[in-house]
């Protein structure tokens, strides 16, 4: 462990990340909402902390090992969580205790949108923007340590990804190509932004709801400046738009990235866990315009409208509402809950399972009813046309069992809040695939929820962010041997 | 397949089968109760149906193979499930329509022991016995089932047991094997039975109770007869027995045969399985017992009483009831249904996952944690002393998959006949893993859901039974050709 080493990466992290609290005073001058210290000061404890941690470190040298990408990247969400909450925290009548502070901070920054704000629409415009921005910069950091960080670590089969993605990967060092891969990411993530800002701005928006939703859109954040989300526009062609980057942005950003090398969207249909994800976003979508329309819950057009928007928003883990899919009838809820534990592809902003691992346990499932049948076949299991080795697999199945376990363990804390079924079952689902909005107490915000539920949702949002197994390394003893 | 000679099977099954309503025409001329006429009519139909089914094909003579292997096991729960519905649908007044009669008669037959009758303590004595009894010949079937054929069709990992099972056991033929291996269990089975009948009878019961509650004791099926199940003796001394009697028919019955083969009990302590299981059950019952001390739900000998009791229950998939657990505080009743998931030991009567599967999935979860540590490392998987190969693991993981899966099917469905949340997800867990009783509207009873509600149930109750993928099997196009 090289603690110095990780020392100053969290020193500079700081330093960089204060800097994200500016574009927030700007914001706060502008509309004159008179919270610019809240931002101001916020900018100031971070820099400093930042520096303070980082000068006595400062001209330490060290390669990056993949030990230390572990510690690492469970500190960047806890630390960046901290420091996000600063603002929060110093504006008045945002939240009332560092918890809310916090929760909202981090629920922000690892782009779940899980909210305990009520009154949106009220709020200082600057705070409102430094919300969506959090999100936006989550979307980032998610992007860069799950296509060039955690495939090296080889979290839950991500080593799969290991020779696809671009750039020199089979190196054991992380520090060059991070920042090689970063800035081709950072571009796509860029560009996808302004996309989609201007799409909602032709549509409608004033220009300051249009950044601050493409910021959330594109991080598949789920963060809005209004209490009724996306439903406060009330606008067809606004939902279509964000429909269609809910979609872009849960594919793969290395995917994004060959697509764009070779300037051709053919390698969208090629890639086997985008068409696998596109046929799920079908599905879904059909089955849930069907419930409406059968329970004549809505007329057929209000059906397709609201219910292909609610299966993307939480199939993709967005959140975004524009229906209060809670209410639904019968399995409409539990179906969409569940859907959102497949999420979207691995390597993009979406939470869950992700697609390629959903994909790679039900053909493991099909291969074993197979070989009931015929006992001495052999039966290789391919994504595509490659053929993925047991050793992923087995990572996959370990993933999947971790998830579960977890799962399972921070409901049991939340029914020992006392909180009923419905709401702690689908607030831990929403927390751990990062999606947002749950069911019953939990449908429209997490306010009303006890202090300790909203700490272990707080770790929930962390597992399901660090693909579970980088923090649960954490606690093996192994890990902090020699 | 050989489709003469299942029929031939299943015609020789059901004219055995048929004499087992004979005991209940006894059992009703003793209490003179006056539906002899319900097992007489049931006997006869029973057993000419099954002798119609026989004679075409009496003379057809083959070995049967692992395929027929799948449609016997699959057949032999749905036609004497449905053999099994006659007298509860000839006896006046027990249920009112045949969707009842089946359920109730399947889940017993499955050892499920869900119930739609009210009023057990009125209901006559033999119709008692009757359902008792289908307990105790679904458990044997179980037992021969799960020794002597699943291994040999290498259902979700089981081929694990195939070596240590008693008798020459890697030859394809099933017919000579199972003979021998069922007549070493059925004296084990009935020792069992017939010991555990003499302790209820010696702590206060009549021998009428005696009998019916060792019948679903030892079967691990939960029927009572009266609405207050276990609970309605109050007797302190008949807990405990039923508690050690479910704890050692949740050992796999393998395990019992080695014990009294070599007159000895260190082998209980010796397997690695039961182990594992008896530590389940320590932990489980200190959790239980914490939280009622804790929460101030009884008084600190009562919390042990009770907390003791419905853990094993509860976890071994009985379903006997001294306390009203889903009334219990905080996570008690989920803790409760989730640790059904588990279940008991491989070839026992238990339901659930089982413990072995169980082990193999944290095991493997666990391995993935030290090969992120040391990605060269070799980490092999043992049980006990043993290594246990890839495809074992790989099995056990396909079958998990699949009951999440089934889990999740069946779910929906439930939901989708308007029943609400935790009704139905309990309702699904207490069917799925052969439990019985669940929470909300299916605590005491299932009279008061929906047909259709019901017959899903009772897929669920045979995918349980079938470990999944021996039905799943069937609807697989690959199985029918050639
Ligand atoms: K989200
Ligand atoms: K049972």
């Amino acid at each position: 462990m090289h603690l110095r080493l990780i020392t100053k990466v969290l020193g500079l992290l700081l330093m960089v990340f204060s800097l994200s609290m500016l574009p927030s005073v700007l914001v706060s001058f502008i509309y004159n909402d008179g919270i610019h210290d809240a931002f101001i000061l916020g900018f100031l404890i971070t820099l400093f902390t930042g520096f303070a941690i980082w000068i006595p470190v400062r001209h330490h040298q060290a390669d990056l090992r993949t030990r230390d990408g572990f510690v690492i990247t469970v500190l960047f969400w806890v630390v960046l969580g901290l420091a996000g909450s600063i603002p929060i925290t110093l504006a008045p009548a945002a939240t009332e205790t560092f918890t809310d502070s916090f929760f909202e901070s981090f629920s922000g920054l690892t782009t779940t949108g899980a909210t305990v704000i009520t009154g949106l629409d009220e709020l200082p415009k600057s705070l409102l923007f430094y919300r969506q921005q959090l999100q936006w910069m989550g979307g980032m950091g998610i992007i860069v340590l799950a296509v060039a960080v955690l495939p090296m670590l080889g979290i839950g089969g991500m080593q799969l990804y290991r020779a696809e993605t671009p750039g020199p990967m089979k190196d054991a060092k992380l520090t060059p190509r991070i920042a090689e891969t970063a800035k081709a990411l950072w571009y796509i993530y860029f560009s996808l932004t302004l996309v989609c800002t201007l799409a909602y701005w032709a549509a409608g928006m004033t220009l300051f709801d249009a950044i601050s939703h493409s910021f959330s859109t594109v991080a598949i954040g789920g963060f809005s400046t209004h209490d009724a989300s996306i439903g406060y526009f009330d606008s067809p062609a606004i939902e279509l738009i964000a429909v269609v980057f809910m979609i872009l942005s849960a594919a793969n950003f290395g995917l994004h990235f060959v697509a764009w090398r070779s300037r051709s969207v053919k390698h969208y249909l090629l890639d086997p866990e985008y068409r696998t994800f596109l046929m799920i976003v079908a599905g879904l979508s059909v089955m849930t315009i069907g419930l409406l329309v059968f329970t004549r819950t809505y007329d057929p057009v209000t059906s397709v409208r609201y219910g292909l928007f609610e299966a993307v928003s939480i199939l993709t883990t967005t959140g975004f509402g524009t229906a209060d899919f809670a209410l639904w009838p019968l399995f409409g809820p539990f179906m969409l809950i569940l859907a959102s534990f497949v999420g979207g592809c691995a390597a993009s902003t979406a939470g869950g399972i992700k697609v390629i691992r959903s994909m790679l346990l039900m053909k493991q499932g099909l291969r074993e009813i197979k070989r009931l049948i015929h006992p001495n076949g052999v039966f290789p299991l391919k994504v595509g046309k490659r053929p993925v080795g047991d050793r992923v697999i087995e990572a996959v199945w370990g993933f999947f069992s971790m998830y579960i376990l977890v799962y399972a363990l921070i409901l049991f804390g939340l029914l020992a809040t006392g909180m009923d079924f419905p709401t702690s079952w689908s607030a831990v689902a929403a927390s751990l695939n990062n999606l947002g909005p749950g069911l019953g107490s939990v449908a429209a915000h997490y306010g009303a929820i006890p202090d300790t539920a909203k700490w272990l949702l707080c770790i929930a949002m962390l597992l399901g962010r660090l693909e579970v197994f980088t923090l649960l390394v954490l606690f093996s003893p192994q890990f902090w041997r020699s």
